[in-house]
This record gives C-alpha cells, structure tokens and sequence, in this order.
C-alpha cells in the first residue's frame, strides 16, 4: 500500500517544480527564525540537568522520561504521555585494569553493555594483540587462554563512515574471541579522541559460544599495550569487571503532539532517544536530539497556522542496548503506521547538519530535492538515498515509512560518544541551532504539503537479520 | 661569595658584545642538529613505558628511578647513581561522588594529594557555592556543616599564569573551609580542559585547624553543580575518599654527568623532576623535563669538545608532594653549591620554548642576553628575571646559585596537567625536540664560556617562609 505522489503541478510533483508557497514561505521562516536563536539547547540541559545518566531502566532513565513528559507539556504539546516499554538491565559494578608485567601500569577500561563480570579477583592472563578480527579468527590455537586485545582504529571521518566498521569488532570481537578460547577481551575504544575515558557500547554473545568478559580501552591506553607488545616479551593484563544483568525494568517511549489542523491522523514523526549510557549524561546522544526534535516542533507551533498534519515527538527507550523502545512503538501503533507519512531520527549529536539519509520509494527522490533546496544556504541539502533513517526507526520499515536520518557533521561526535565526556557542557547551542533549523524546515513542509513521500517499496521492508 | 662576570672584551661580558666563535658555533650546531631531530620523546617513553605512574615513594617512583639509572648508564653518562631520599607517602584509595538531590548524577572528582579520607559510608552536606576564597571568607556561619564548593576557574594563558592564582584554591581552600565549620571541600579543578578528568595536585592543612576532606571536581562537574545551584533550592552531594597517608618511604634523586674538559668541578645543574602524579604517567609532569635535560646532556656530550664544565644531569624525588628531593640534594650536596655556576630546571611540559625564566645577580642579564639571541631563531628568547628557575631548585636559593626555568607555551599544559591523561600519547617528538635544543645550547653556553654568571645577591638568597 503506497501513498502516491500528486499529479504535476501539485507540490511534490518531482522537480523542477518549486514547493508552493503556503509551504515554502513559512519554512524560510522557521528556518531563519531558528538560527537566529532557539530553546534547543535549554530543552538538552534540562533533561541532562534533571536526570544526569540515563541507562535503560534505571531511576536516572525514569527520571529522563519525567523530564519530557514534564517539558512536552509545559510547552504546550498535546496527548503527551509516557508509553510503558519494558526494557532489558544491566548493571556496571566495579572496573579496574592494570599491566602487571613488563611494567606496572593502570588501565582506564569500562565494560562493554551486555558483558559478563570476572570473578570478583578478575581475570589475569598474557595478552594476544590483533589488528583485526579477521587476524583473530587466523590465530587459531594462539588464542586459547589468553586475553585478546583488538587493536583497530577508528577513522575520523566527517561522516561518520568510521563508526560502523570499527564498531564490529565491539559486536563481533568478544564472541569470536570466547569461540577460540580465550579468558577475556579488550578491545580499542571505539572512538576518535586521546582522553583516559573508555567508550561504552553494546555488545551481544552469539549463542553457543563461551560468554567471557569484555571491555573497551581508553586509546591512549590501547597505545601503551600496543607499545609494550612492540617492545617484545610477555604483557599481562588483569582486569576486573562487576557487570551483570539485572531483571527487566520499566522504562518509556515519550510522545507528544502538534495536532495537524486538516489531517490530524496522518503523522509526521520526529524521533530521538531519551536513554543514554551510563558513564555521561548523554547529551550528545542523544539529548541533543530529543532537543531538537521537541524545538522544531514548538517552533512549527508557533507558526501562525498549524501544519495540515500532525507532528508526533516521539522520544524513544532504549535505543541503546536493544532498541526495545522502538519495537514497542511499532507494536503499540501498529494500527496507525499507515498513516504515519514519514518518520525523522536524529541521532547524530549536535551537528552541524548536513542533509538526510533517507528511505522511500524511488519518486521520493524528487520532493526531497525541493526539501534539500530550502536547506542549502545552511549547508543541509545532501541526501543519501538507501540508508535507514535511524536505528529507533528500524521497526517501522515493515510498515514502508519513508524514513528520513538526519546527517549532521560527525567529525568530532566520536570524541565523546559513549564516554564519561558526553556532558553539557559539550553542547554549543548556535550549532544545534543549525541542525534544528533544518529538521523544522524538513519536517513542516511534510507535513504541510499536499502530497507525501512514495513509500518504501514491499519488497524492501524486510527487517535485518539481527532485528528479526 | 660571588663569582663575578669576567672583564669587558670576554664572553659574558655584557651587550653587544658577542660570544665567541668557539663558544657559539657549537651551540648553534647544538640547537639545530637537535631541532633536526633528537631522541628526547625516545627517553620520555622509556621512563613512562617502563614505569607507568611515579608517586613518591610506591613501586612506579621506584621503578622510574631504575629506569632512569638505566638509560644514562646506557647513554654513556658518568657517575650514574640514585641518591637516596625519604619522602612522604600518601595513598589514593576508593574515589566516589554523586549528586544526592535535587536530581541524580555521577561525579567526576579525585582527592587532593594529601587530604584526609571520609568515613566509609563518606560525606554528605548540602553544598555552599563560593566564587573565590574570599567570598568563602565572608560567608562567615553559612559555612558550617556545608560541603563547600569553591567554583574558580583557570584561565588559559600561554605563560602558565593563570595557575599561581588558581593554585591557591587548592593550597588554602581546605583550611580556611575547615576553619568555618565545613564538612568537606570540593574545588573546581586547576585547569584548562573541558573533560571528565579531575585535576589532583598537593595541599596541605594549616596547623590547628580541623582537618576536613578535599576533592576536585572535573570541570564539566563543576560546571554542573554551578547550573544546579543557579536552579535554586539545595543541591546535596555526597563524597568518599579512602586516601591516607601511610609511613615516609624510599625514593631517590637520580643524577648522571658529562664531566668537564677543564673545570670538572664546576657545575651546571640541569633538572627535572622523575616522581608524578598517580593518576596518569607523569608524561608532560615531568617525564617530559627529564627527556629534555637528558637529551640535552647527551648531545653536549656527542660534540666533538666536551664542554670546560660538568654538566650535571639531576632528576629530582618527590617535586609534587614535598619538594624533598630538592631539599636532599641541597643538604646531600651543600659541599660543592659553592661550585654549581648555574642551574636550570625544565618542568613546564614539552613546549615549545619561550625562554627563561632566571634568578641571579643584576650582571646576569647582559651574558643572558647573549645566550637568547642565541635561541631567537627557535623564539625562545624571552628573558624574565626575578624569578625562580623551578620547584626542584628552590632549596638551591641560599647558594645563591643562578637558577633558570625553561619557559615554555603552556597553553595546553593546563588541560593534562595532574590529571589521567597525562600519558606519553600526548607528547609531539618535534615540540620536544625545540624545548631541548633551546635548553641544550643555554646550558653548552653555560658550561662553555670563561665567565659565569653572577649569584644571587646576598641579601635575596632567604628561603620563602612555606620552604622553612
């Protein structure tokens, strides 16, 4: 079932026709209006000052969502609520590292979310250091009783092109290490900086394998077991992890309105995550992008005239060890994903913005042009076709969304992501201006216009392996 | 008893006169085979990579002095020893902070070299935000039983200025807190950076007043705990610190030399400190100073003339807790003083080179004069008298020895220093390597010429009251 475009003439009628413009004015305006000073950033600081870290299911997570729900009204969004999800615990505990031989060193390591723990005296054993997975899956019987040290770098792009491939050996490394017989993992921070402070992320055990402990080096600690190992001799390593799951908690998907004033049932969603880890406050990631999406909203509001449709916020649990948040969503309205016209992510830090990733059907391309053209004089106009939009869009594409990610300039985001550093003090409100000016302007002309985006083709809306 | 500047038409002898040829040909040669590439960052590594961290007294501090008798054994000095010291010891223990109300948060704080600890179960107080000591003075009552909050911020400078001021802070805010009642004092780190890493550096109590203790916050906390308070009502926090002091221990100064050609008792002192801080590696603080005064030694000795002086290599115990290197090699040496011409600590990080600081008599600054223009190709010849050359040479004041401190930009000094990111990631082999050419050539002129510098004058030679 796909929503069509409108007939030429009509806006989204394919270029070179230009948006009307009852939509396009009022869109310059948001826009320019945006830039020229908006709340973005009061709304970042206070979710971040009222909750501080928010890990899926903890008391600083229900304190996150209090927080919206809190803001979304006093702001004056309609049918806000918090929508119950319950999401998967896991608890940090203790962490210590140290180089025991050649030299004794402490090690800055966090556990990676989903890690087993050590014993309570840790696990000690020589390092094995591997550049790559695919070096670790040749090194065979060397592995057995070792801890394994992946050592890969993470590139430093503007895109964030980096992330992904690093970010394997985060997801993949402690399984395949644990299949070879190892006694623990370490591996190189997935990130870009030269900080003592370690990067979190998720990682999930394949079934069958040996679960064993798994952490992530800060990078200049990667660097000085890489050095010792370059000396020659043998490095050992002992690390203590007190991780562990905890029972399943409550948390919440965060919803608020700006009812359409023509079609108030089709939605337009604007989405981010209000979980975060635990070692910052997640400001970066991705409060920055609850505050965007609840400022380009308000700021719709408070155009003159309502938009045709409606602009769902929707602030989603745990995107970040599990994507339970976006799954109960998709269950919890399965009876109006038809009707959702598109769906917006920004999950990407602060920006600047860049343009959008998107997935739609083919004639989408057109319209988006006329989109990306309003956002060319703040830099926004890229569009990358083929991408999802966002990982808590993900179980929205059996329904077709066209799905839109908001790409916004990574090159520093890797710096803090995932770190104790991902504070507010981080936030730069003039920049988060700019991401926010382009994600209003995009969102209200789609929701104003008198046609939507082609939707994604049936034979495209499978979900990933890893999401089924 | 001072040695006086020879007549006019000698080198040292006051502008315009130049130094001669066989003076200043090889310290150019000095300056710029060096600034071509040295092995100064090669020594930082071997000491921090065999070491790791180097409080007073612990096996690390013990670990970098063998280290270091190592490399100058190994680089061809001569009389390579480790001069026994006993230093004061102190122990970390368990660090933790949170915000108890009005919201949730995790704070990044790390105790004072020196601070009493909590009980087990900690500290917890409202907290009283103070802008300076002086406003903490003027609270008067308001003080007692708070947690009080001392929230002054560093300001960035490339001279390091901004530290003497802040630094007093740490030195006094503890007593003069403990005085009026409070519970606990937790001050804005002494830096520059904008990471979850606190700064740690020594205090110590006045005598008679209650011992309270005394943390730093990361300024991203502090930053934090400043927005709370802004918000209004009681901000509440609660702190554990397990440090402690524990009995003196062993240490040692360790020096080597480059005997001279001709006058082998006459010495110039280059120092460095070996001990650090305990929550990074001591790269910048002072690995760095030690790289530098040996590198510069070692190529002193690679010219084809030994100098008519002995260069006399000295890496200093326990300079960030005490000073008592310092104080023992005055005591251990006080026979030869009368023979140290001049000394020159560097311990400002890796650079680059500015110049120098410098104490000694008035007719010092013609002859200094000489030596910066020496150093002017490189911008290291800025001259600033009437200070002291470094920490480590503070106890050399009574001699009356001509002291100089290596300037260095310190811009970023101020973001690593005292903190877990000091690690020898962050040295750039090509900064260091100009810092040891401008303290190379200075100290080849020194050793090399036929006069020496006039001593301190007499009547300033009275050690400052906190050394007494």
């Amino acid at each position: 079932m796909v929503l069509c475009l409108l007939a030429a003439g009509a806006s989204f009628a394919g270029e070179p026709a230009a948006l009307p413009d009852s939509v396009r004015a009022p869109a310059e305006k948001l826009r320019d209006g945006i830039l020229a000073g908006s709340r973005a950033a009061d709304w970042v600081r206070e979710i971040t000052d009222a909750a501080g870290p928010r890990m899926p299911g903890t008391p600083g997570d229900r304190a996150g969502v209090a927080a919206a729900v809190a803001l979304l009204k006093a702001q004056g969004f309609a049918g806000v609520r918090a929508e119950r999800v319950m999401v998967p615990a896991w608890a940090r505990g203790v962490e210590t590292g140290e180089v025991s031989a050649p030299s004794p060193h402490v090690l800055a390591l966090t556990a990676l979310g989903g890690s087993v723990g050590t014993p309570p005296a840790g696990v000690e054993a020589e390092i094995l250091r591997v550049a790559s997975l695919e070096e670790l899956g040749a090194r065979g019987e060397a592995v057995r009783g070792r801890i394994v040290f992946i050592d890969r770098p993470m590139s430093r792009t503007s895109d964030g092109t980096g992330y992904g491939d690093a970010a394997q050996v985060r997801s993949r490394g402690p399984s395949l290490a644990g299949r070879l017989g190892a006694v623990g993992v370490l591996i190189r921070s997935i990130g870009t900086d030269d900080n003592r402070l370690p990067h979190t992320g998720a990682m999930r055990y394949e079934k069958g394998v040996p679960q064993i402990p798994a952490a992530a080096l800060s990078i200049p600690d990667a660097e000085l077991l890489a050095r010792l190992v370059r000396r020659g001799g043998p490095v050992r390593v002992r690390f203590t992890l007190g991780c562990h799951g905890i029972p399943d908690a409550e948390s919440a998907n965060v919803v608020g309105e700006i009812v359409g004033r023509d079609k108030p049932d089709e939605i337009v969603l604007l989405g981010a995550h209000i979980d975060s880890w635990d070692l910052g406050e997640g400001a970066l990631d991705d409060a920055a992008g609850c505050g965007i999406v609840i400022e380009a909203a308000r700021q719709i509001a408070a155009l003159p005239r309502r938009p045709r449709r409606t602009i769902r916020v929707v602030l989603f649990a745990n995107e970040e060890a599990g994507l339970a948040g976006g799954k109960a969503y998709a269950e919890d309205h399965a009876a109006e994903l038809e009707r959702h016209v598109a769906a917006i992510e920004s999950d990407l830090g602060q920006g600047p913005p860049l343009g959008f990733s998107w997935d739609a059907g083919p004639n989408a391309a057109a319209p988006l042009k006329e989109i990306a053209a309003l956002l060319a004089p703040i830099g926004a106009d890229h569009l990358a076709p083929g991408e999802a939009g966002g990982a808590d869009l993900s179980y929205l594409l059996p329904s077709g969304i066209p799905s839109l990610g908001m790409l916004q300039d990574a090159t520093q985001y890797f710096d803090y992501h995932h770190t104790a550093n991902d504070t507010f003090d981080k936030i730069d409100p003039k920049i988060l201006d700019r991401s926010t000016a382009a994600l209003a302007a995009t969102a209200w002309v789609l929701a104003e216009s008198s046609g939507v985006l082609e939707r994604i083709p049936a034979e495209k809306r499978e979900l990933p392996a890893w999401l089924r």
